[in-house]
């Protein structure tokens, strides 16, 4: 256990606030804590004598050796309470006590005292506005919840409490059981990271599960997750997903969240197993904690009925699994265990008629099969077959083979009990057999994420000043959107950009011209800081021989005059004009988080980002093997590897692009926003060939 | 009812093959019979002299008025059997015996004779290789599962037996009742079409719910379903979604099901919800029978819980409800209504010390609001709230209202007794807020098919004569597979096509050149029906200028011969080049399904057909509104309505096409598959610049 050990495994835990009142918070704690746990329960309270027969102290400084103190008392006098405590020597602190940030602005400057005494005191404090903590190995349960948890392997923490009295109820119906149990409240000091953190080094915890409606610090969670879930197996719920959820949150509990894509990227770099719907958190936490990780992704499905195989089939289909096919061997062996009518393939077909013995007989055979790493076993009622032997059966082999199993008992009240043996060995069950293949990709994906290997992002050897030059001179000119006249930024990180100048007179666009096109035709770009869709207001003229070079650079800045009197003009753009017929147009971006930092975008580009949003964003810095990843991801990637005999890019020089966009971003916090579009990918290498960013000058 | 009322409501049924041997189906159906059935049972076997009691009759021709043999004699009496029940007078026959179409061609052959045999007495018969049927109405269960299902509104059909007696022993132990219940067999008669329509028409039957691995006659099935679904919900499960499943199913009924494109926009064409789960295909057909339509697609949240309250507002983001927003009125009365710290908009958040009544004021005020079509009450456990109270509030409240409602009731067996009191008034109750409003989701989308206007596809003044000719000069040389000389086709059936000629000599290229380009630049292209990817072999020029026309055509045909010496080449077709500005390439294509006939495609074209797969399809005959939405379906539909300040292009051209390319594929069975990319679409109309189509020369 790492430094929240004290919290979850106290000696002696204070009840400050504790009361026999009927209906109260504070009674409903200490009876809580009075009922299982296995330390000593101090009642404080200085108005009371005994509390639920426990001598009542005055305060918390009157107790010795308090591990945690649970603060129940009202509001106004939290603070006075905690610096007690703090003051006893006591590290630990569950404040329950709402009326803090949730609640106006005196709850939140009350919120900020609370955080400077924590820190002063060094307290790991839990809460404000938490139902509070349990520890089911100690029978402690320091919570005002009407039931306590069982026993189990998952710990799990909720920003909302009355999901935690929700979850619990529900559980216990469910033989589903806990080890660690925290309403995180306010999360004032204490926050998710610090609990995955500990959760991670706590070899009584299996999976972590989390309902988080907020991160409090995006790379402090993305650090710790990353790092534990190589090992153990997290799995979140993070509401406020949808435009509707995010603003209900926000007027929930305050927090302003960060950016839908940040939090999808996020999770995902940090190993989160992210799911949508309750159904699916304890779906996914359930077998990761009861069945092991497949070896492969092949799932035989033994059944005694055609139909619901073929529809736990089409779940396969849905996965990141496929339909194990069997080896010679193995259908040799169903064919010698197996009636005639038996479909010895994949789903194995044991008919109607089969009792458990055949059952027993095909799943032993599939399970002995290299090919097969996990199995589904399917039944539907039938006058010859006993559920409740089934369940015996499979919980034997699985046990025998150690292949993760997942059962479909296809009935009501007949298949309560076999459920009931299947769950206590931590083998999942359902009616519907697409929840028990969606379970076992879920074992799959933690598979995958606890097998990846983080690679540093690289530093590539830039020219930083350069770039710091051109960011500051901006600044000069008080602007803080600039364009074109900023591809030295990019010049500065071995972005490779067009051969291109900026000129400021017809004879000077000439000699650019000349320059740059080497007596090919070039492309002329209006340069204004004020002007954002170039194109649109004709600033944009491609293909431009030399002969027309002059006229245009007039015809070009006349445009612009005419568009937008005031604009300020810094010229016209002479560029290289790329040979486009095997190229492709992608865009690499840029936006910043609050949460997060930058998020470093790549997908199709030109008129396509808008309309078909092909793009996939990364939290920075973005690696070697992301950055590939990110490629991978869109849904345009078969153009860039040369679909229906085009040559294809250069996809190196792509990758290497984006890893320099994210180092430059992640260099200069000033950079707020910044779109390469397009960035031309082509067989021989990548041009961004134009770029537009937004800088806030009090970071420079 | 329909033409099936005896089927379902017989006053005397009579089991061939009826028997006491234990574990016998043949008992197991008498005995079903015998528990409940309000009619009389008769057992026909000439081996016995009684059975359970009932006089055995060696022939049901020794029994007068007869309504329906339900037969379970072995396979090779079966057709003598029903050969006698016909000549008894008997109509409705349903065969539980096994052995036909599932099992190799002998039983192949035994089932073709069985549907001559049926067609000769004009008989209704269900199966062979059923489960049998169930009225419960009447106490009817000639089906020999072990359980017979609870009275209710719902009528289902499942294409596999072992399904459902799984469904109706897990529907007992939910009070989940059944109006009928036909296990479908190999439906050698009977098919999915007849029920529908029979069910269509039964007064009993709020909700047709199905469990389906193929569709017999595709064209019946829509036309049947689309006319049923305006009054009567339909949901399906078609199983073989995914290409593994689809192979599961074929090995275990032999069916051979069409492509899971027709089928899934046939079943959307017919106004079938369809859905992927056994929980989505309960969930929504519980809901369809207990709870009205939504008249307005806001949903109300009412909770005592913000975090769920959060989840369940991000259920409501994933569908397509949205989260009502109250009138002034309505905030008022939950100002007035509630404490000062409830939220008053939506989700409503009425605290965790909310009693039953608060809950009740909070319901109330909402489903008055005119903007609320329909609601979730949402409660997790609290020291404050009878949940039994609560149901029956809701009960209360929904009945009074008329507005659909959802429960989630967050708890176990706490929760127990207020769920049942819930569903038993037809109010669904889960403890995934998901699920509640993707329920209430199903019926808005069933709303939303009830309400279609089905619009007759129009007949275009075409001339049909002159593609019968093209089609049939094809054949005449004797090849299948057709390219631009068959352009021909398209004008006829008046699908614009770029001016456009086909020379066989250089001089007449120039002279075409002359005539379709006036001028300007040209587009020339091999003519080769042995040529499929004429631009990877450098088979297409494009602007070419009018001195260069001979020179290219000497060119195009040394490249073809080059490529495949043994190629015919017809040609050079000259094309006028189309100013490619303005122009979003498109396709519209055909193929042919076994079960549906010819489907329409429409999607974006070019290169991003294959990549993309940005693509829709219909069953033919389109309508015009039918036509539109295919438009509206494609994710790059912006790119054609002019994004980014781009001019939109004509979106009746392009419609139109797609409705004289239906019409065309309608009108000649002969064309198997017809692809039109690209379907040029400019804001001045469209060009179909290139097609390809394949024929079969059997239909011409």
């Amino acid at each position: 256990m790492g430094q929240l050990a004290t919290l979850f495994e106290p000696d002696r835990i204070a009840v400050v606030g504790a009361t026999d009142r009927e209906g109260s918070v504070g009674r409903a704690i200490t009876a809580n804590l009075l009922a299982d746990f296995e330390g000593d329960v101090v009642a404080v309270n200085p108005t009371k004598d005994e509390v639920l027969g426990l001598e009542s102290h005055d305060s918390v400084t009157d107790v010795p050796d308090v591990d945690v103190a649970v603060v129940v008392v009202p509001p106004s006098i939290v603070l006075d309470a905690i610096r007690e405590a703090g003051e006893a020597g006591v590290r630990d602190v569950v404040v329950i006590t709402a009326g803090f940030g949730e609640s106006g602005s005196e709850g939140a400057s009350r919120e900020r005292e609370l955080r400077e005494l924590a820190a002063e005191f060094d307290l790991n404090l839990v809460g404000p506005n938490s139902l509070g903590v349990m520890n089911t190995d100690l029978g402690m349960n320091a919570t005002f919840g009407p039931e306590s948890a069982q026993p189990g392997s998952i710990s799990f923490m909720s920003q909302s409490g009355a999901f935690v009295t929700a979850v619990v109820d529900w559980a216990n119906d469910r033989n589903l059981g806990f080890h660690n149990v925290v309403s995180l409240g306010n999360k004032a000091v204490l926050d998710e990271s610090d609990f995955v953190a500990e959760w991670g080094d706590d070899p009584d915890t299996d999976v972590i599960l989390g309902y988080l409606e907020d991160v409090v610090d995006g790379r402090a969670f993305v650090e710790s997750a990353r790092e534990v879930s190589r090992e153990t197996p997290i799995v979140v719920v993070k509401s406020g997903r949808t435009e509707a959820g995010a603003s209900a949150a926000a007027s929930h509990t305050g927090a302003i969240a960060g950016s839908e894509a940040a939090y999808e990227a996020a999770l995902d770099q940090a190993g989160v197993l992210r799911v949508e719907t309750v159904q699916d958190l304890f779906d996914f936490g359930s077998i990761l904690a009861g069945q092991p990780l497949p070896e492969s992704d092949g799932v035989a499905i033994v059944t005694n009925a055609g139909g619901p195989g073929v529809m736990t089939t089409d779940a396969v289909g849905d996965s990141d699994l496929s339909l194990a096919s069997f080896t010679d061997e193995t259908v040799a062996a169903f064919q010698e265990a197996l009636p005639d009518e038996a479909n010895v393939y994949n789903p194995v077909d044991i008919i109607g008629d089969a009792p458990v013995e055949r059952f027993e007989d095909a799943l032993d055979v599939a399970l002995a099969d290299p090919n097969v790493g996990a199995a589904v076993v399917l039944a539907c009622p039938t006058a010859t077959l006993s559920f409740e032997a089934l369940a015996e059966s499979v919980v034997d082999l699985q046990a025998e083979y150690e292949t993760p199993v997942a059962a479909t008992l296809m009935g009501g009240s007949s298949t309560r009990a076999a459920n009931d043996t299947l769950s206590s060995a931590g083998i999942p069950t359902y009616f519907d057999p697409a929840r028990a293949v969606r379970s076992l990709d879920a074992l799959r994906e933690y598979r995958d994420i606890s097998r990846r290997e983080y690679a540093e992002p690289e530093t590539f050897d830039v020219d930083r000043e350069a770039a710091r030059e051109i960011l500051e001179s901006a600044g000069r000119r008080d602007t803080n959107r600039l364009g074109v006249e900023a591809m030295g930024l990019l010049d500065a990180y071995g972005i490779p950009t067009p051969g291109s100048d900026i000129v400021d007179s017809r004879s000077d666009a000439v000699d650019a011209a000349e320059r740059v096109g080497a007596g090919d035709e070039v492309v002329m770009k209006i340069v204004s800081p004020d002007i954002l869709h170039k194109s649109d207001i004709g600033g944009v003229a491609v293909g431009v021989p030399p002969e027309e070079v002059a006229d245009t650079y007039e015809d070009l800045v006349t445009r612009a005059r005419n568009y937008q009197p005031d604009a300020t003009i810094l010229g016209v753009q002479v560029q290289e004009m790329l040979d486009m017929d095997a190229a492709v147009e992608t865009i690499a971006g840029m936006n910043r988080d609050p949460q997060f930092g930058p998020l470093v975008l790549f997908g199709l580009g030109g008129i396509f980002v808008e309309v078909l949003e092909d793009t996939t964003v990364r939290v920075a810095p973005v690696s070697e093997p992301s950055a590939r990843e990110m490629l991978d991801e869109i849904e345009a990637a078969p153009l860039l590897r040369g679909a229906r005999g085009r040559e294809p890019v250069d996809e190196a020089a792509v990758v290497e692009a984006i890893q320099r966009l994210s180092q430059l971003v992640t260099d200069f916090p000033a950079i707020v926003e910044l779109d390469i579009n397009p960035l031309v990918a082509t067989p021989d290498g990548v041009r961004a060939v134009d770029v537009r960013l937004t800088i806030d000058q009090e970071e420079l």
